[in-house]
């Protein structure tokens, strides 16, 4: 688990912006799961991040400056230029949102990196049909409270998993999840007794298992992530029961959303109807002031977080 | 492990065919490591044995005498009906082989269902790409050989393990893998470092975790079976890094191959095509007598094995 200690907060010169950059005010930036891997030092989709560089990671701000024709003074865009209250671009990576369609930090939850993830996880890699059982675990978090409403409103029944009392009652009484349950508390083999056809795995360990041993013939693992193992400091066990992958035809299949764009504007028009028409809803959770960055990282990793997790600047 | 004791050779009456019923007299019986899984008192895809009951397994016979219009006197057949040497039937399961084409027993090797099983999940469920790399495990067996010669026909590099140094030998000089070793006394993690494409898995636990550390991204693993597994006692732990089937978008999809009856005609018409050319080899061991059928299927089960094991009668 990342200590306070281990972050530095730093104060460094921010120059004006010279022909064909601009510069940016962050409002917020986004804390994610993945963003622990790459504090290990090994190989993997991203680069790990280097001692004494500012942490990578999404963010949405405000074009308080622009001398790059494309972009004006008063955008909003979201990049990916680090923790920082303000940064210079020379426009590559930038995105220009809709402040106006929806506040700028929902394009670092629902209506972005989180919020694709869920879409393409549950409908391109799970492939969920009407009427069948969808188990979300971190089902509270922003990827797992998107997708299992995604489910729901594909006339799925929804379980989802969460590790409090107070995020359980979230999922069944505020999005409409048919089941949830307190991972910590619960029987998992119990919850899960009925069956389930796809498993939107957010956790790994436990509830992987569990639900290989609950999932029917021809079942779906999306394997998105498994912030149970982040902090492992030595590696564990897999899953005991891997044998009915074979027995009950089972696909899991992994997919990092950066592989997925293209799937971008079809989701942006999708997911926007929802959020207008009222049947998908989101919620933050919002820690304010760049110094209390690490806190919101590592009340992340210990699921402090309902919905996104951000940093308010 | 089973022991000899668990098995008990039995006398039964055989009636003489009546209107519709054939007599087959079974060549070859099929004994199969999915048969170990059937001894265990599970839910499974295929009902388990039942004590008292004659072992259900692929046997091929002749027809000895009929009563059937559509099967005819001198007719071969493969059927389920168990292990046993003279079998009535009324024509239901049986399926005509042409023995002229190839001896016998083949449609219970090569031609038959494992045979089948490497095809259909080499190339339905792994879909290698000419040039990849794909590593068979269990490859001195009925599936994997083929698997594997499969994979190098289709212009792939193919790396297969055996558990001794004369399967290995088999593999390398006579079947064309590329690489062989011996998981027995090799190191999986240097065999594998140059990375693979495509695992083809027959046997599970080490091998598997091996293979997920060495898969490139966007690698396949075919969930075929996990003979390393069948006699344990209590269940063991799966591999360490499930976490990379995420980060490295592996897909793992396991498959029974009597889902993919409709693969059939295709298999036997290439497959047979193969073998006329040489570019398909297979080899048999063969125990001889019923009373040695537990023998053999133990032998199956401690790798005894080299291609197809067969019981004679």
């Amino acid at each position: 688990m990342p200590k306070p200690t281990d972050f530095e907060l730093a104060e460094v010169e921010v120059g004006d912006p010279v022909d064909g950059q601009v510069l940016i005010r962050n409002a917020f930036m986004s804390v994610d799961p993945y963003m622990r891997g790459r504090m290990n030092d090994v190989k993997s989709y991203v680069p790990p991040y280097q001692l004494g560089e500012p942490l990578q990671g999404g963010a949405v701000g405000e074009v308080v400056a622009s001398r790059n024709d494309r972009i004006a003074e008063g955008d909003w865009v979201t990049h990916q230029l680090g923790w920082r209250e303000v940064a210079v671009s020379d426009g590559r990576g930038l995105m220009k949102v809709d402040a106006s369609l929806a506040p700028p930090q929902s394009y670092l939850s629902v209506l972005g990196m989180p919020g694709l993830t869920a879409y393409v996880g549950l409908l391109d890699i799970g492939q969920p049909k009407e009427g069948e059982t969808v188990f979300v675990s971190g089902a509270a978090g922003a990827v797992g409270s998107t997708a299992g409403q995604i489910a729901r409103i594909k006339g799925c029944r929804v379980i989802g998993s969460a590790g409090s009392d107070e995020k359980v009652a979230w999922l069944r009484d505020e999005l409409g999840f048919d089941q949830a349950f307190n991972y910590k508390s619960a029987s998992l083999q119990e919850e899960l007794a009925a069956g389930i056809d796809v498993y939107f795995d957010n956790v790994g360990g436990q509830q992987l298992e569990a639900a290989i041993f609950a999932l029917r013939t021809y079942g779906r693992i999306v394997a998105c992530g498994s912030i149970s193992r982040y902090n492992d400091t030595a590696p564990s066990p897999g899953p005991r029961n891997m044998h009915m992958i074979v027995t009950k035809r089972l696909r899991m299949q992994g997919f990092i959303i950066f592989d997925h764009n293209d799937r971008h504007p079809d989701f942006v028009r999708v997911v926007s109807g929802w959020m207008r028409d009222g049947s998908l809803k989101h919620r933050e959770t919002i820690v304010d002031g760049l110094e209390r960055a690490p806190e919101a990282l590592i009340g992340l990793l210990e699921g402090k977080n309902t919905g996104k997790m951000l940093v308010s600047l």
